[in-house]
């Protein structure tokens, strides 16, 4: 088995280069941190991912967590790795200082995060699902409720749980039937939810869970639907422990991967009711959780990039060792890391990973100037480009993400296919981030509805504008960045001929718009990638003809975007084609004709 | 969960109108057969498929097969079911009537093999093997082996088995070290072998192995592999059980997939060493190996086509009873198969599948006709048109295969991620498909090497010629078949214009084509399959004119056709481009860069 690695002086170039890092951390929020900071953080957290968690990853797979008389037992070693992780303090990492938390930019701690789910995203879950409670609890809930459970949940004491699914309502949570009944000042909540990541666990006394139900004078459909906090334990005023709420995980599910992360059956309010509080106002429910949405999609997008990593640092390790076969035109048997086929594996997946890298890091630091920028408007602006990003960072991301595991398990031949290499547990794990927190349609959906044709076309404009401008105004003197840049330009020109085509359709064949949503996802993913690649080649160029930097590495990025310019941006066309030329084949078939 | 029912509509109008089977039924050899007698045998072979071998398919991935003290037992139903398959003769069905086979096209057994690894690949690998097994007999076997060992391994009686790979030795078979030591007329095999599929069950009483080893006297590499029958228990001269081979099975290999289909570690000699009998001449083994692995190479190729078709019908069904969201523009709750989006997965599915099929039953045409064609020219043209087909059906529907079953998971949304659903089981089963009997590279390798740059140029010009008049004399006056053929012969100038890249640089930069060899492989794998389509698409589009046949099937050939054309081909481009632009970028890193 390979050990894992962070990567991070590609993690750093693409901060600091790409995702804009130094202009984050020069925002009076983040006085006193610098690149020497972050470059420390980065190194406690690789030794923690690689010392404590990754060891873990196969155990996670092999145990599982395993639900008896609704108690689960998590792996063994997870307790004491998660109690290791609160000390560290590595939950509170971007959240209020004030609360405990160490207020570092969420870009930074999206690198951080990409090491804990490159090591073991079984157990990146947990954290994840915890920072979505706080963030509902940061956003909408009452300065009791903040004070009650926020602290804890920022240290990682007590973790969050968010309770959307039902059995009949998944990516339509219109159809959400759990009820909720005020009482004397809180609710009493019943209903079953599936789904529930971490729903429960042996890993902390309490466990906050985010509920969405509906009241009974509530209206049907999503305007109707409602958001609570209901503990496992309530809390008393003095903070301590009370009563055993009325909630209980009824089983989990047998998956595919992440067999470590629990995913309960939950039901509340067998016995009368569960107690829950409401979040905010009465029936802004979805509307709040699709604020914090926002960051769990984006979190799943760095899971996808970050099994990535991990498949390719298993690949590469597997194709230094592996001899077999001789090299062309000689006698010499040789690692099959010297077969050009092999290579081109490997460099499809560097490649990708470092696109998926820039995509993601870069809309992390637009989240930040987003919140952080002294200027309104200027985070307003930040605010609607992150918006827009989002959906490409889950969608591209996760998709790529299973490409560069699937190509992971090809490189290992026939052991890729037996469990003991490790190889395929990547690709079983990676086959959820294209479904959760919204699948791959649902994000496409987001996109070319919301964002797009009822969206600011201004946001747009500026986006392409930028796109435009590095095209232009990058390395001039260097071939290969000249060769990228006009591959990227070649896709700019199918995105734009694809954006037109959907302003065009999507009022008057809304249907055939959404047959296309997917492809122009990744025609528009592929751009942005593309372009982030280009400005990472330009600099690398540039520090290579002043002699700045680490050679070896500033050429390795430089060629990883030439290949991802000649060998992935090529798709760009193929998507562009399939989507402005024929979206409407789709729907020739009738449905009986399936 | 759904129940196969085998796509009896699609099989033949492939059989009878894209591969020739008209044509090959003419044969002398195949007198007595006409259509009617083939559809009463695609119709019994329908009904076992989907009442005997579907319902075991989860079972067998529940349970697995299982090995203790080097006996392996099967799931439960297993030995009942194999038990039928061989009493109903379904495992002679394309071999020697006179040795109890039924002599059928392997065109139609390739459509009946279809429906057994739709229903139950881990299954269909059982006969699989012996397939292969027999045909090794046949071709180089002594009589007297044939003898022992035909009838029984026709009627499935027996099983068979190949024993190539050994851990040093995987693609690279020159590494063999088992070896084989001369005694009194036969031979003493000593030596580990790992992944031999089915090499040891309870299904039957005996078990022939096939073995390459290598013998004292042999030269070094691939020039001194011989063949060896090893029997389980050897075989009396009247043809009753002797006494137990000195052979075992030491463990059986726990894999991401196919759990039921006994992977075994097989140890020859532990005791002295195990009687083998030579096959053939000695040093020619690796020789043998290939001139029969091309039939299984092509069967693994159908497998990825039947792993496909059934991941379509489980997502199909799934689509019409799953109701979630609203239609677009109503307030109407829909079953999802009413999405635009899951319209578009389904028809990519079905429309690769269609590909697949035209592809793999065409090529299994053209074996029949380098087999039984009358004129040996002929025979010799199909054969080496067949040589050059079958890299693209192994390669391309096994990658092909996965796509689908991935796709298939997705339409499930979160239920596609848990093992009840069976989805995953489909997108388990198949990643095996582009690994085993030589990866993905592999073929490209075989194709770029030894069937385009070291084969006659003549053959490919031969094919492109038949796609142009394809091209040329399609249906005229069909708009949509019109479309189809644009994108046809878009499709074959990217495919010639990357086959002339490839002769002009597979001398002079043999490390270069290399890296460029599975994008080459599949810009040929769609032009061709493009081009099967457009044939297909043709006849139902002259059928639908003229009103004959089933006016709502031809539709969905000529919609099928439309989609393939409009958003598959369109990756011809993208390949092609990769492969002529930039294969060398592939291999511009340092191995250290990595």
């Amino acid at each position: 088995m390979s050990e894992y690695h962070a990567p991070i002086e590609d993690m750093q170039f693409v901060l600091h280069n790409v995702a804009g890092l130094d202009q984050i951390l020069e925002i009076d929020d983040f006085q006193g941190m610098d690149r020497e900071l972050i470059a420390a953080i980065l190194d406690e957290s690789s030794k923690f991912s690689s010392n404590v968690l990754d060891p873990l990853n196969k155990v996670g797979d092999e145990h599982g967590s395993i639900c008896e008389n609704s108690e689960v037992t998590t792996p063994p070693g997870w307790k004491e790795a998660y109690r290791q992780f609160v000390d560290s303090g590595w939950n509170g990492l971007s959240f209020d200082v004030e609360r405990g938390g160490q207020g570092l930019p969420w870009l930074v701690a999206t690198a951080v995060q990409e090491m804990w789910h490159s090591s073991n995203m079984s157990f990146g879950l947990c954290p994840l699902l915890t920072q979505g409670a706080i963030r509902a609890l940061e956003l909408h809930g009452s300065k009791e409720q903040q004070e009650r459970y926020l602290e804890r949940l920022i240290s990682g004491e007590w973790t969050g749980t968010m309770n959307l699914t039902e059995s009949q309502a998944g990516s339509d949570l219109a159809a959400i039937r759990t009820r909720a009944v005020a009482e004397n000042g809180y609710y009493r909540i019943k209903g079953q939810k599936i789904f529930i990541t971490y729903g429960e666990h042996d890993l902390t006394e309490n466990i906050i869970h985010f509920v969405l139900a509906r009241c009974a004078d509530s209206p049907a459909g999503v305007k109707g639907i409602s958001m609570f906090v209901v503990p496992k334990f309530l809390v008393n005023e003095d903070g301590s422990l009370g009563e055993r709420n009325d909630l209980r995980c009824v089983s989990l599910e047998h998956k595919l991967g992440i067999h470590a992360s629990p995913t309960a059956v939950m039901s509340y309010g067998d016995n009368g009711g569960a107690i829950g509080y409401l979040v905010g106002e009465k029936n802004r429910g979805l509307e709040y959780m699709f604020t914090m949405m926002n960051l769990a999609r984006h979190a799943v997008g760095v899971e996808g990039l970050a099994v990535a990593e991990r498949a390719y640092q298993h690949a590469i390790e597997y194709a230094r060792q592996r001899v077999q076969g001789t090299a062309i035109g000689t006698r010499e048997r040789v690692a099959i890391v010297e077969h050009p086929d092999v290579r081109r594996m490997l460099m499809t997946m560097k490649s990708l990973i470092d696109g998926m890298r820039c995509l993601a890091y870069f809309t992390a630091g637009v989240f930040d100037l987003s919140i952080k920028h002294p200027d309104e408007i200027a985070r307003q602006n930040y605010g609607e480009l992150q918006a827009l990003l989002i959906p490409l960072v889950k969608g591209w991301c996760a998709e790529s993400g299973n490409e560069v595991a699937y190509i992971g398990v090809q490189i290992h031949g026939g052991m890729g296919f037996i469990e003991e290499s490790g190889a395929a547990q990547y690709l079983r794990d990676v086959r959820i981030t294209p479904i959760y927190e919204g699948t791959t349609g649902i994000q496409a959906n987001d996109l070319i509805g919301r964002k797009i044709l009822r969206g600011d076309r201004e946001v747009l404009e500026r986006l392409v504008e930028n796109i435009r401008q590095s095209i232009s105004q990058n390395d001039q003197e260097d071939e290969t960045v000249a060769l990228i840049s006009t591959a990227v330009q070649t896709a700019l020109s199918h995105f734009n001929r694809a954006t037109d085509w959907v302003y065009q359709t999507g009022e008057t064949q809304p249907q055939v718009t959404a047959a296309a949503s997917v492809g122009y996802m990744n025609v528009f993913a592929l751009t942005v990638a593309g372009w982030l690649m280009l400005d990472m080649a330009s600099i690398a160029a540039t520090d290579l003809r002043t002699g700045s930097g680490h050679t070896e590495h500033l050429q390795e990025k430089l060629i990883s975007a030439k290949y991802f310019a000649t060998h992935i941006l090529p798709r760009a066309q193929a998507n562009a084609d399939a989507v402005i030329q024929s979206s409407a084949v789709a729907l020739e078939l009738a449905e009986s004709q399936f």
